[in-house]
């Protein structure tokens, strides 16, 4: 079950709803632009992708209509894949000094990673219908997941064979839910994901949890049993944000949903 | 005085140093690209400017040399300027509804700019000589600091002035330092800013201090005065983390250097 948004706790349920569309601060914003010359949309478009990728979009409800095909062109284009190679490159150089530099003690090496959008990549399920981008349907995609059918996103596949190689403890954190288990490890191994040290799922106490609060507390419960989180890989900030953090958080791009 | 990196302290001497020029982890990432196909350089300085942004890249030290021209044209092109308008778009609609919450109590609502590359654009300057974007020169940067000539980024202009008529205290806390004031002061009017609630410089004890720590005292300084920091607007990852934070934090685009 993913579980779309909202900050604006006010707009969930308790079990995860498919959120209200509302207006977005960024189209309200962006319909407000007058000064200077006219953006055309592809170039406020990535602008906008900009601002979520920072972080600085704040919580957002759907991608803005005027940007459907540029998320489109983006995931289907070299851009994603080269954004996400980058990303998985700055991981390396970082894990292969955090490792050298972390050996003192007992503690044991994690790297802990998202799926969605992180180890997995959803985009023909969004792909083969844009409007899936705008209105959530939580049944149609429990059933994409059911199929077990997702490619690996292929730089983190990379990273990940990288990260195993060093010796790190590999820990996978979803907001996916228990009842999903099985389809979620079907699909990992479809997609070349063999072997980690704990498949973390979403629980009925977990249920209501922004994923900050829920992603949290498990690294708090990982830290508890001895792990050391050098590197956290997530396509939202709130895999990556809340207390403990990662010594190093890598963010992966996804300019299609936000989760708050 | 702009101070550039190291995160890797050892490399800082305490009163600004000039930094060494190290091979960055980008560049040898990039170097070690061999699978799917070769990235342009375009693409992969595209996918290196947004590891920049989300702060994936980390510390670096100077702009790739595959890079120049790629930085140069974002920041002579319609890119920056869009970019930077939707930042304070996202800015200007976080302001009014923080506001209209955080009439509680007697906290003073107030919003913390950086100056350089924020409220001031230095562009002018680095366009005029691109090794400078590799060899940073403080002498030659404080010489561009003293003619008090950087033009306003415009979009950071406009957010400033809504925020006046929302009746937000502005403040600005700079890198620069106290011997500057008199330039900065200038050159902030010649920009079009003409009032704030304090200008910030780091003073001589403050000298040697990673930008977090410096930012982060000033801000701690803040709350202790009585403001309520609801937003904080800046170009480094540096002016924006730390303890405590802005209840929102904005990350303007700068891919012409990193301050640790």
């Amino acid at each position: 079950m993913l579980r779309r948004l909202l900050a604006l706790a006010l707009l969930a349920t308790a079990s995860g709803a498919r959120p209200v569309l509302l207006r977005t601060a960024t189209d309200d914003a962006s319909a407000a632009v007058s000064s200077g010359a006219a953006q055309s949309d592809a170039l406020f478009c990535d602008s906008w992708m900009l601002s979520v990728e920072t972080g600085n979009a704040g919580p957002w409800i759907s991608v803005p209509t005027r940007c459907l095909d540029s998320v489109h062109s983006y995931m289907e284009g070299d851009r994603y894949a080269s954004d996400s190679d980058v990303v998985a490159l700055d991981s390396i150089a970082f894990a292969a000094q955090a490792l050298a530099t972390a050996q003192e003690g007992n503690a044991k090496p994690a790297w802990v990673f998202d799926i969605d959008e992180t180890l997995l990549c959803n985009d023909p399920y969004y792909a083969a219908n844009l409007s899936r981008l705008q209105n959530f349907n939580e049944t149609s995609f429990d059933e994409w997941v059911d199929e077990a059918k997702a490619p690996a996103l292929s730089s983190s596949l990379k990273l990940y064979n990288e990260l195993l190689d060093l010796g790190f403890h590999i820990i996978l954190l979803t907001g996916r839910s228990e009842f999903q288990r099985n389809a979620t490890e079907v699909n990992l191994k479809f997609a070349g994901y063999h072997s980690w040290e704990k498949l973390i799922l979403r629980q009925t106490s977990d249920i209501g949890k922004p994923a900050v609060q829920y992603k949290s507390e498990r690294r708090a419960a990982m830290e508890a049993e001895g792990f050391k989180i050098l590197g956290n890989s997530g396509d939202q900030w709130s895999d990556l944000l809340g207390s403990p953090m990662a010594t190093r958080s890598f963010k992966l791009p996804n300019p299609m949903y936000f989760i708050s």
